[in-house]
């Protein structure tokens, strides 16, 4: 097959973590027999650095033209102290999803026995914890309209909205992962509170009958933001709205105790989007530290999602598997036995998949 | 000193555990000297079902005219999968907050010794943990103006609203804890996406100044959902809008691993409000088995914010650590030893009171 991907280092540690996904990928092509060609665009605070703009339109045009889009993090805290700041790196993130219309952000939690020993939960809580949330990406309080300040300045304003089409192809998206699970889908929302969430209660309401072999459950975001501590075995997949989305997957990515394994998907019409769920690290940036992982299986999720490709999904699962059983990892989880650099880890990941 | 304390039972175990606090707060009056009466309101889903309304404004003047207002709990699950239901019980909680002023929910965090082995987290995670939430709650997407549907139906939007003034006020009270405290307090905001936190940051920033023995430090939403179950002995006083608030309170409630004990106050210009931060577990409701050890130092927490009465309210503290030490506690907590009803309870902490 031939594959076009963009590739979007983006901040910090970056770079270096899309280097060694970049390794993965090309073992995996040569040794499956595909053609891969790479573009790679400026995003965030280094192409504010550049160009003044987190998201420039030649990013943009590289990224509409790619078959999908490996991304790094972004971000740098020059930024998060100066509330005036005209441009922000998060800015470029915003417009990138919205401009390429990834509507929806495929977060999954699991666990590796190696690791849940890490987690800040009691073993018996975690231990084969397995869901996965869909959360809207390109709708809600993130882009509502009218947003801003009243002409003095004292009373500041941002608009949630949604439409039901909004609702409805996320919400579809949920079902049909749940239908490939264990069945369970729960819609977290607000809806003894806002108006925008009892629409995506009834609208759920009206889809699940299209599914009939789906459970479908309703959970508040605050208990929800319980339960995902107190009993994160209970659910299976679950989907909700951009701002319960960014809390509760940032909440859910720490329960694994392996975060910095942690990949994710955005999904949208055309073009799909692969990127690390961790940030960009600045104090480790450029040190050949940063556990690269992330982004591998990050990059194991674009050739199942992107290409349709499972058995090099697999296979690249499969050697980060090797690399935790046999110990060939960053000092963040190599627990007192040897810290290979993140340049390493790569190295091996590829030579172990064509070896 | 007199005392004017409206009841608020509302719904579920609310009317049994309100009860037990009646018991240890008249028992405070006996032997501390204290003229203290009650007026009791109907409020939640039981008010709906009486006079259809989950604030009637019988109930409003009552608590108006109250000292202080000692409330139990509201909610009945007939009501949550309805999103077409015209009238829901928590209109009566969010009705009663804007009208009696409450702008500020005080929801403190803590662990006892002989509970923390229920947390979901390990040990040497939440061990000593010691946070003080302040919620702003009369503001936000809760209340702000327009929210609904459009014609069709098929687009919903709420709100979220802040002018300076709401957030100086909430701001101040979490300035003046944390002197009284470790000196510590983090402004929760999501500053990279939303104008109504970019005008929080901004004016913690400016009051900053004014309280120069305080640290203070910003965090994103994302940030702290994850922090708060990482590191939560890193933290002191935080402060955040409503809805962000109404999450992590949530959130930080489980980790302590004695939810059914956590007190709140809210606080306003006039009127003072005191809750469990439990709901009304509709499945307990009438077997007098609920946890009342919530709604006493609730009540702990009244004699000393209402009244200033600091005695009075380390005496129910000191009791309740007694009834811990001493196993006389009810079937949740009672790990194995006997589990003692919650009238017994009740009854067990106003004679030590008075003993
Ligand atoms: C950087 C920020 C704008 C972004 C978000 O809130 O969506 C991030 O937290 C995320 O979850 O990808
Ligand atoms: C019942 C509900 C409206 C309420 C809220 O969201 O404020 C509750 O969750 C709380 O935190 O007191």
């Amino acid at each position: 097959m031939e594959m076009n991907i963009a590739l979007l280092p983006g901040d910090g540690i970056g770079p270096e973590v899309v280097a060694q996904a970049v390794k993965v990928v090309d073992a995996i092509g040569k040794k499956f027999g595909h053609q891969i060609s790479y573009k790679e665009g400026m995003v965030g605070a280094c192409a504010i650095d550049a160009v003044g703009d987190p998201y420039p339109d030649a990013t943009h045009e590289i990224c509409a033209a790619a078959d999908a889009v490996l991304f790094g993090a972004i971000g740098h805290p020059k930024f998060d102290n100066d509330p005036k700041a005209k441009v922000r790196p998060e800015q470029g993130l915003l417009r990138m999803r919205q401009k390429l219309g990834l509507f929806a952000n495929v977060r999954p939690t699991f666990t590796f026995p190696s690791l849940v020993h890490k987690s800040p939960l009691k073993l018996d809580r975690v231990d084969g914890a397995d869901f996965v949330f869909f959360r809207e990406l390109t709708g809600g309080v993130y882009f509502g309209e009218p947003r801003g300040r009243n002409e003095q300045g004292t009373k500041a304003f941002d608009t949630n909205v949604y439409t039901k089409e909004e609702i409805v192809r996320l919400a579809r998206m949920g079902f049909e992962a749940a239908q490939g699970r264990r069945k369970l889908l729960t819609c977290v929302d607000k809806a003894n509170v806002m108006a925008t969430s009892r629409l995506w209660r009834e609208t759920v309401q009206e889809l699940a009958p299209e599914y009939p072999d789906v459970k479908v459950e309703y959970e508040f975001v605050d208990a929800v933001a319980m339960r995902l501590i107190q009993w994160p075995k209970a659910y299976d997949v679950l989907i909700t709205e951009n701002l319960f989305g960014d809390i509760l997957t940032d909440e859910a990515s720490v329960i694994s105790g392996s975060m910095g394994l942690m990949p994710s998907a955005s999904l949208g019409s055309k073009v799909k989007l692969f990127e690390p769920i961790h940030g960009s690290y600045p104090q480790a940036a450029g040190k050949d530290i940063a556990n690269p992982l992330g982004t591998v299986l990050s990059a194991a999720m674009m050739f199942d999602y992107a290409f349709g490709l499972k058995a090099e999904a697999q296979a690249i699962t499969d050697v980060v598997n090797l690399s935790l059983a046999e110990g060939y990892v960053t000092e963040d989880i190599a627990e007192g036995g040897t810290a290979y650099k993140t340049s390493q880890v790569g190295d091996w990941l590829a030579a172990k998949i064509l070896g």
